[in-house]
């Protein structure tokens, strides 16, 4: 059975390279993926899957139903665009000015529609139920997971997988990683409210910038001091803004910036840290503050057995050359959302173009994926999720 | 004589008072002062005085030549106003958006043209020759007074004498200082060329925002360690722009600021050990930069034995009821470029509107400053102009 | 077999708590441990095994060789105390004022004594040769073990063996990690000559208060950006003397402090950051520097198949009921240089007394162990030891 | 009757040197005066002047009474040594080990002493009271000014004038300030709480010297930006104390340093923003601290019509060549207690030896003065005293 879903996908993959540049010249922003979703919603009208349309924004949920009983496995492909111009000479460039699919997203839906279309033509043979979740806005947060679960994508699933296509690793490797893969990815925004002058009269101001830069140095402390040295965290300053005339003393300053982590711990942790170095700096200058913490998605923490399994079934897939652990990675993810919720792992599927030695980077305005790599992504999303059956099956045995 | 030319003053007083607020409601900025020296230009055409206009730019020289040989005495008023929205509540207040007389240039102004109108009155009995000196722009460096001084309106010239109708300063005082007493005012600019990236990877970076807070944090040792207690002198940085994402880490990081002095020597000084400290910090961060450091105005050196002749003028005048020495004024003028060419002092008039407890600073969008100032000032400038032709009697009696 | 020699092992518990109890009481300094060098001598004289004296400084070998061919198996015990006051009520209590086995090195020695003894016992079944390396210096760079490996302790040894007490883990538990397990431990100095003076002229001098102090801020920028974030590495500032007068400006200051790091790359690249930012910040502010940087004991790097092997072992032993991975340890150890040489594993031993909820950490005034973990010690060493030899017996059969 | 005393002083002037000499031999520390004290009594009562011996400590006061009516007149010499090893090589070196005349106070005594003899022998035909105040102790707050006024040295006393014999200015040269002159000089303390640990786990300490090093960065901002760039204000730390191994993280830091001011209502400032700084920095670190602030002697502050008064004087000198307004001087002086209970000045002695280009500075081991410079002192301070009581007369006569 899993020779017949291979044979069809490797016969299916024209289409995907297809669809893939048709969403390549047609991107859409976060939460405004509108035409992408009826793309989405036709493609699965045309084969005859059921699919639910608007759940929790944008998103899309399609079923698969096998003639045999078994487990319900959740498969996710995201589907937003970013905010980059496309600077590529291909013939599937970008159309739309400003927003290009630079981060690969366009090969996930691809991948994912091209394998609920093989998986839907197996069906009568089928054990279990097949759940393709099409999410919206991944790249914006607060995201698309957490409303699309919110309305029930998750309900009755068992287990889920999801990959990245990651242009920075050769095709043929598969990356996986057991407990934190991903960062819980935060914003804070602090405005130091000093108080403005002359800049020849620094007596009678408070002088933001000379604040604002100490509370930037003494922002390093946190990483460097107070952390575990095995723990993996990260404070940025992104932005540093008192745009003023050179002969004046700042009254304000505005700091915007990212906290990275992988534990819930270490993140309010390093909340309450800034906190009170906030506090403490602005004391120490007599001054005002706002700081405000927002947090983004959490860390995507993989479960267990289910990376496993995955493993094992990435070495069954002939294209699959190299198997091996990934670093921890400091961006963030909202798959993390759905693995709160159920069993499942998240892996990146290598898909460096081809002759090409430093591929551009993910969100990069020359970035591209290697197509190949969308098949190697479809073959085993597709092998993990009917294998997973197989457990479904012992179970029974067992409790027999 | 000079009991004549205050009654004439006293009496024109109206007249002052009608040109200034003619003029604040018609403010124009530096450099752009074209109207207003053609105001300047037609006063002194139906008065009968000889003007020449465009000197410099837009800067006009008046000449009032007395009967009797003397000396050649200057006497000096800026017009030209700010880009600050008027937000006073009077009938004067500025008809022209987002531009205001917010420093009392129309004040020296009104003051000039009626002064200079009394003398010519007066030609037949007056010694020596008065030059009205009418400077566009000292509000924006570089400023108009060095244009005009190479246009040649020093030319023949053995004292000039200034004053700054000071709204901070209650009616009646009048403010002096020997030797130094504004500010040598300069501008620099350092943008730090770190290296930008993600800011979950500051590995992969030079983290600009780190290094310029850095580096503003290490300028405040100039001050604090590396100048000499007793010697006033200013860092100031302004501006701190580093406007990107939360997400990522700064290319680069642009500081715009200003320093203060009192003297060549200590001007120089800063200046290099700036550059020590931009220089060092860019090393221990292994990065590059850009530092440019553009002199201002010099400072205004007062010449001693020509305050001392003002002061005893000062003490002459009735309404004159406070003299005091100023304390050391961290702002600049360009009346500093006048001193260093001919001897001369430039001295503060009282100007605090009645009846106000904390009148608006200069620069303030609802300055204002007492009209009867301008009587005090005129006064001064007038007496002084007569006076100092004494001085050429008794040096040409000592001859003989 | 094995199990004759667990058996043996418990039957002479007694005799190692009256070892380790003897040594506690008489404790000598690192490099300075002569008699307890001597007893272990004698130790090994008394049961008939021969011992080589002198080792690299005062290490000791002894061996016992099997009846049939087998793997030379090392096994390594530090015995070196501490200049610490024992501030423990009991018995045992050291002797010698300042100073105190206060990191367990008694319980290793007593450990390998008795281990040593009982295969002694064995030899003639025992296959293979056991080498017994009494290491004297762990305590103090650059320590014992690498002397000791030049006069050729290591020679012939096939894989070595090493644990530590722990009293910070419960008794029964073994704590393993494959790859780095402790950190490369490294010292710096750095001496800031600005120019001393009165405290009342800064411009007089280079204030090395200040500049050092902004040296330790910004070395916090090595670890805070620098590094990776994922890549344990800590920089500390251990000591900062400049000891004056209230009423001076510091001539100099002294730094000393320590690096951690788990690979050579790491380390070598926070030697040159550290080099960068010390020149720079002292180009900053125009003064001298002294900066040495010395290694110490690299990275402790445990073998994969040996720590696999040691796990198994482990699993063995009744008396340990917990057997988990530990995390990187920010200390460091001269076991590190056996590893570079021969393949081998160094685990943790849980050594918590009983009834402690917070046991005193190791070298505090109040440190104990649970003299119970040195049974457990033992039979690991002890079943590792022999277990190797299988892999002598399979690879001979594999062979034929 | 001046003539007649600046005779007396030339023929003395051999007696000045001598005294001085014998003095400089024998230099006693600060609170320790105990046979300078007694030489000075012996030689008073040897010429019949009646003095008071333990006025406030080792404190003297000596009084001539002239024969006719007048004001009260004090004078001041300071007699107390500093624990420096005498480097020069004269014969009239130090023979106490370590302790030395580094300031020139032999000199200030000699002056008076002498002079007072020759006041003595014009006793008949003088004018008014003169009193010759010997006090110690003015190297080591509290200093010896404090007690010896509570003991009533000023009780009566109209007016007082004391110098310094100033080696880093020319012979000849008298300095003289109105206002301030020197500087309150404060002494601070302050203990930084944290909490110690191993090196190597950054995140279990809250790291003092990190913590103390941030806070002398931010205790430059007092001086560059929250005191008026005119008014001139030093803080400075001349000692950080955290002496540790290389391998921990410091528990506690202790820095100590000085403030140094003109007015108290800066002084004031200074210690509350000192408060802020050290409190917020340790609000950022979450630590505890010590902050001692002790006042020691207040600015001195010359009376306006007295200073005046000794510029006529001096300018009556043939020896003095120049007299010049001194630049404020950083350094204290108890002299600053006399001042604010009556009126007087204070001024500098220029003394620097014949023929050195660069003379050494006051407290060096190699410090000299020019002891011609005495007589100058001498005959400065003896006009001053005589000149004073024409006033006196003058009062009288308007009285009448």
């Amino acid at each position: 059975m899993i020779e017949n879903l291979l044979n069809k996908l490797e016969a299916n993959w024209n289409e995907m390279v297809e669809i893939r540049r048709y969403l390549h010249q047609h991107p859409e922003l976060s939460f405004k993926e509108y035409e992408t979703a009826q793309y989405i919603a036709n493609y699965y009208k045309e084969i005859g899957i059921e699919v639910n349309h608007g759940i929790g924004g944008n998103g899309l949920v399609a079923t698969v139903k096998g003639s045999k009983p078994g487990y319900t496995v959740a498969l996710r492909a995201d589907f937003d665009a970013l905010p980059i111009q496309d600077e590529k000479d291909v013939p599937y460039k970008s159309k739309v000015p400003g927003v290009m699919h630079a981060c690969g997203h366009d090969g996930h839906t691809a991948t994912l529609l091209v394998l609920a279309k093989a998986l839907k033509e197996m069906e009568h043979e089928l054990e279990g139920t097949y759940v393709f979740i099409h999410q919206h806005a991944e790249e914006y947060a607060p995201g698309g997971a957490k409303p699309m679960i919110e309305a029930g994508c998750l309900d009755g699933v068992d287990v889920i997988f999801g990959t990245h296509l990651w242009a920075q690793e050769p095709l043929g490797k598969i990356q996986y990683r057991t407990g934190p893969l991903m960062a819980a990815a935060d914003r804070f925004e602090i405005v130091i409210k000093g108080k403005g002058g002359h800049g020849a009269q620094p007596h009678l101001t408070k002088d933001s910038i000379v604040i604002a830069s100490q509370l930037v140095t003494n922002l390093q402390q946190i990483a460097s001091r107070r952390i575990n040295p095995v723990t993996p965290a990260v404070v940025t300053v992104g932005s540093f803004v008192a745009d003023n005339a050179f002969n004046v003393i700042a009254d304000s300053a505005k700091l915007i910036g990212t906290v990275r982590t992988f534990s819930e711990d270490v993140r309010d942790f390093i909340m309450e840290e800034m906190r009170k170095v906030v506090n403490g700096t602005c004391i120490s200058a007599d001054c005002e503050y706002d700081f405000t913490y927002d947090k983004g998605y959490p860390a995507v923490i993989n479960h267990e057995e289910e990376t496993q399994f995955l493993i094992h079934c990435a070495e069954e897939i002939s294209e699959v050359t190299e198997i091996e652990e990934s670093e921890l990675q400091m961006g963030g993810e909202d798959f993390s959302y759905y693995l709160q919720k159920v069993k499942g792992t998240f892996f990146f599927t290598g898909a460096a173009p081809d002759g090409v030695t430093n591929p551009y980077p993910h969100h990069h305005p020359k970035f591209d994926i290697n197509e190949k790599a969308m098949l190697i992504a479809a073959k085993t999303l597709g092998t993990a999720s009917l294998r997973y059956q197989q457990k479904y099956s012992e179970e029974r045995a067992l409790q027999k």
